[in-house]
């Protein structure tokens, strides 16, 4: 009889404490599918008391705890290792809506709600929650909060960490901190919510969240333009955010390669344009007055844009369905990509400023380490952060490529570290990074991390492996 | 001969380290010349290994180190206690710009520039910094990070917290952390910025920033509107939120009685309306298009505001000067109040929507316990912040009223908590509200914020008896 399950079990309710490998094996690989981990169980609490009844035993008994939302992590941070002794706390039964305050702009969710549920709640309120991200059918705002996550709309919006007030947190020790405030202002001590943001649930279990709301914008209208190069799409960063303030919601930048990769895969999305050229930006305009309004401004930028010839052709969308089509020429470019054969993968940041020399430094050093390497580089201009791909040369085999994802790896992430930016713009550590991030930050910085660690979580049980 | 003192004058130059009474006593009392403290000598560094260098030197003798900016402060966090151990670490030579990058929309700035230099630096090249508040003329970058400043712009661009994208921090044992980048996006592990963000000097010295630039509104127009209660200024709200997005910059509630005692102690700041209300609004907005644009924005909200009978009158400022009369109403009331004699202040949050039941239910209770007592109530509305003053009845004498002070805070502040509110929206904690706060956070948050203190300050000795 194992006595800390049957603590758990009873803690719980037998029902939700899964030990059947069958039951188990949604919970223990990865998205992506590139690696399977083992559990004593998956434990399904439906209330923050369970939550933290289950983490008092988990360190009573000193079993590593793996929390868990919709699963959907890019670098191994809600799966457990293969060691078999953690458990998988999964938050999927806490996906309450507990309030919402149209007059405060805030709501208040469980962290297993799925992201699209919290999106389409503040729309029944006439509101806007603004974070989306591809995986927003599956994720949860607990696993966006653990990680901080970022998606389409961070240019005028923020991460996850700007878009929460206020957290719920069992700690390591199993004990409820309630910082369930909905404050705009707060100034009475040390920023626990924003040290459990982005933790990646190595510090506590965040169970709930006091997240804002936004008036919904009247009208969304989409534009696409084509230029030169990435000098010239963040000159016309700066000039739509001049001509347009907050009303500039995206700025999404990619490449010729993207899109004739899209051709090749997709034949039915055409670029807008009867000519090619070397980069294209979409731009989207979120107006809270009228159409008519948020199609003078864009067409004043543009205007403006190709008298200074910034760039050299582009169109604005005049329906919702020519505005879907050009969302779906970037929303296509990592199924085209997919489509094409596997790649070595990069979610990377770097100040806006130097994002054109980051990528011809970067593309160059490429090309002498891996001749003829196709560089698949697209992502949120507006951010500075980059999906900087690399796909094996035409006439080689993926196979090869891939194995040299490690040197690969090197190049692009050096080249980052000597531009001052980030090895993980928007996905995290989680296990798949964790050792990387050494090679990058300094052992000072490794050394205030771990310190904090240790003061919040002394026994390592919260998700060792992952981050620290 | 002190020993430590000596190799103090080693590290950063004799003329820098402070001990004579006279020199020093700038030094140690507080702003609102309350509190004088006493100190071995004040310290003067001008770069961040000179920093580094003395906190070592701090740590080595177990010196306490009390930073200082522009010791502004209002909850005196910012002065020695009178035990005359500790040093005060002047930052006020470490003011230079480092850098400034359009492109990337971000400034670098050095702890010690004063805030003012830093908002005419961003103009010089064309952007704005806008994080605005009364002693912008002498307080520092470095003090507005280290108390999370809040301000008068809040509503659309944050506290200075959401002002920062990166920082240079000396650590409680003299290492510096060089956390100075200027991303957007960076999910690479816990966030020590935030951390150090508001922690008021306990937890190691700001000494630098990489901080956020916007582009310059093209247009700032200013409104006045009159209402019969705060419930209705709230409603003003939410009607100008929907219709100008993040055009709308500032929402200023004031009560007639703030009115009344401006045009009292200031007969030539008249308010704008024939007739007397219970509330006014002072709503600003930023445009990036023109002034006719934010001009027909604001007839807009007003004549749906006055058709729906959520205010009774209205102006907008047709001239700069105008404009600039309607923002004197608001900024003399602080000033008016201080000529009507002492009164106690409070510098408080609650969620948005609660704000009136809030000043309901507390105008009452004050009543009760201290009949005839006079409210003095304005304060950042869009953001829940209020400042809730309160007077002396007017037939009794000040002094005798001022010794309930804690009493009238202990109302106040109960009131405060119970709805969910901040006992400090924007001041921070000090030494003045540090006891305070322990009656109103929980055991658990009390202990989370000492283990981060254990953990990046074991020995105490920065800025001590401050927050915690």
């Amino acid at each position: 009889m194992n006595d800390f399950l049957e603590q758990c079990r009873q803690a719980v309710g037998a029902p939700h404490v899964i030990t059947e490998p069958a039951d188990m094996a949604g919970y223990l690989t990865d998205w992506r599918r590139r690696f399977t981990g083992r559990a004593q169980a998956v434990i399904r609490p439906s209330t923050t008391e369970e939550v933290a009844a289950i983490v008092r035993l988990c360190n009573e008994f000193r079993v590593p705890v793996v929390p868990q939302g919709g699963n959907t992590g890019l670098v191994l941070g809600s799966v457990p290792d293969e060691s078999g002794q953690a458990i998988v706390l999964s938050l999927n039964r806490m996906n309450r809506i507990r309030a919402v305050d149209t007059i405060n702009n805030t709501m208040t969710v469980e962290a297993g709600a799925i992201l699209q549920q919290v999106q389409v709640a503040a729309a029944d309120a006439g509101r806007l929650f603004p974070l989306s991200l591809a995986a927003e059918g599956s994720c949860t705002i607990g696993g966006n909060l653990a990680t901080n996550a970022g998606g389409t709309a961070v240019l005028r919006y923020g991460n996850t960490r700007e878009l929460c007030l206020g957290l719920e947190v069992v700690t390591a020790q199993g004990e409820i901190w309630n910082g369930l405030r909905g404050l705009r202002k707060d100034n009475t001590g040390y920023d626990l919510r924003d040290l459990y943001i982005g933790a990646e649930g190595t510090l506590g279990v965040i169970t709930a969240a006091v997240m804002k709301l936004f008036p919904q914008p009247k009208v969304r209208l989409t534009a696409f333009a084509a230029m030169q190069s990435a000098d010239d799409a963040l000159q016309l960063l700066s000039l739509a955010q001049g001509k347009c303030g907050a009303t500039l919601t995206g700025f999404e930048l990619m490449s010729d390669f993207c899109l004739a990769l899209v051709a090749k895969h997709f034949p039915q999305l055409k670029s807008p344009f009867p000519d090619r050229y070397p980069q294209y930006v979409l731009l989207e305009l979120s107006d809270s007055e009228s159409e008519e309004h948020a199609n003078a401004m864009l067409e004043a930028v543009i205007t403006a844009a190709l008298e200074q010839e910034v760039i050299q052709d582009a169109v604005v969308a005049s329906s919702i369905a020519q505005s879907k089509g050009l969302w779906n020429l970037r929303e296509h470019i990592p199924l085209a990509q997919a489509e094409e054969g596997k790649n070595i993968k990069h979610d990377i940041s770097v100040p806006i400023s130097r994002i054109g020399d980051y990528i011809r430094m970067t593309d160059q050093r490429l090309q002498e380490s891996f001749p003829g390497c196709r560089m698949v580089t697209f992502g949120h201009l507006g951010d500075g952060n980059l999906h900087y791909n690399v796909s094996a040369p035409e006439n080689a085999a993926d196979e090869d490529f891939i194995k040299r994802q490690p040197e690969v790896n090197k190049v692009v992430h050096d080249s980052v570290h000597e531009f001052t930016g980030s090895i993980s713009a928007e996905h995290g550590l989680g296990a798949l990074k964790r050792d990387e991030i050494c090679r990058y930050k300094s052992d000072i910085e490794m050394g205030l991390m771990r310190a904090l660690k240790q003061a919040l979580d002394p026994k390592n049980i919260m998700n060792p492996g992952k981050v620290i």
